[in-house]
């Protein structure tokens, strides 16, 4: 039977890489240790000695966090392979094949190593913006008297177009963002627009969202888009303290 | 003195708190338990029991993990404070004031918790972007003969331009991307041309990447923009296997 966790305390590099080419599959494993890390693929970096934690997970996942920020340091996205060297150095080397590249983990030491049964479990989220598009398909009035959606993610060589509706003067498309929409979103905006004027429709275009960046908004007006103020409807379950 | 690290199986609800609330700002904390997570901020989310790997950064920021993907189910960025309340679950909020937005982590069981003295480390990354502007202002003619640079990060109301420079035509204002440039990088190279253009200039526009993928080379065309093929230069020491 599978233990729900595991620990070793200065693991011997023998024992490092037994369970990380044995028991990758079947648990997350977390190394506390020395590094030096060395990367190249897209680019190339050096990620020189210090003492960083490494979680390996099932998925082929890999993460090297520093004491600091939400994002790692290193990387490597799923169906990585890893490979490890025994040496004065245990070498861990996680490739990918395509794109080729390849971290290059180098510790002298491994102060600990854990091995932990995590589950994915269940996720939902509320005020996403596909909700939001839900909402107003539901209730088209919130853009104007006048408007019919047509089409939920109406693809264009350009991207996906979120919300495609008429209003009496033509097509009306629109961009919803659940939080403050920027100038990404405009420009985003702009390009479905673009592709729907270059094949001779009559169109508008609009951003719904529950605010708009000043930079935005001057963008928006520059290219006479419009704004549509709506917030994603918060679950109300769920309060802040 | 500070210990490297610490492990506790199986820790009583008040060692997690007494470790959550004084030793939060001098070590990595990495507790596996089971939990279920309510978020509220921008968005609403609840992910329902499950055992997961939560990390408690220094600085504030933390990272809730399933078994899969590199991207954590839920997260607060640095500078959020955390309240420990005892009960039959352990309850663990994760606040942030703003925007307002809380986590909380309900517990019923805590398998193990870490402490790991993790350091920041040095990084260093090459082939970025910036050393890629670096090489173009030291050697104009890899975009053409006639091509003087001017200003790097030229700021303008929708964003900050990679590179201004002249040509014999008149302005050329160049977005650069480390990697495959896509529709986004277009669309942001078109904020910079059409801010130029209103303002009364000549302008030309042109992307500088390894590549560009078809679709954002279609909307460039669309909009009469340039692109120049260019690769980060990699370190040359650290080779792919």
């Amino acid at each position: 039977m599978m233990e729900k966790y595991k620990f070793f305390d200065l693991p011997e590099f023998s024992t490092v890489k037994d369970i990380l080419e044995n028991e990758r599959k079947n648990y997350v494993i977390t190394l506390f240790g020395l590094c030096k890390i060395l990367y190249a693929g897209r680019a190339s970096s050096i990620a020189t000695y210090s003492s960083r934690l490494i979680t390996f997970k099932p998925d082929g996942s890999v993460l090297v966090h520093s004491n600091k920020k939400l994002k790692p340091v290193n990387w490597q996205p799923s169906s990585s392979e890893v490979k490890v060297e025994l040496g004065d150095e245990l070498k861990i080397y996680v490739e990918r094949k395509r794109p080729k590249e390849v971290l290059e983990i180098l510790m002298p030491i491994v102060y600990y190593l854990s091995l932990s049964k995590v589950d994915e479990g269940e996720f939902h989220l509320f005020g996403s913006e596909s909700e939001m598009v839900e909402e107003v398909v539901k209730n088209p009035e919130l853009i104007s008297r006048d408007f019919i959606p047509l089409e939920r993610e109406y693809q264009t060589p350009f991207g996906k177009i979120d919300l495609l509706g008429v209003t009496s003067t033509g097509y009306l498309v629109l961009e919803f963002k659940r939080a403050q929409a920027g100038l990404e979103a405009v420009s985003q905006l702009k390009r479905y627009v673009d592709y729907l004027s270059w094949k001779g429709e009559k169109v508008r275009g609009g951003i719904v969202a529950p605010s708009i960046s000043k930079s935005a908004l001057k963008l928006l007006k520059k290219y006479e888009l419009e704004y549509f103020q709506l917030s994603p409807r918060l679950l109300s379950t769920i309060r802040l303290k």
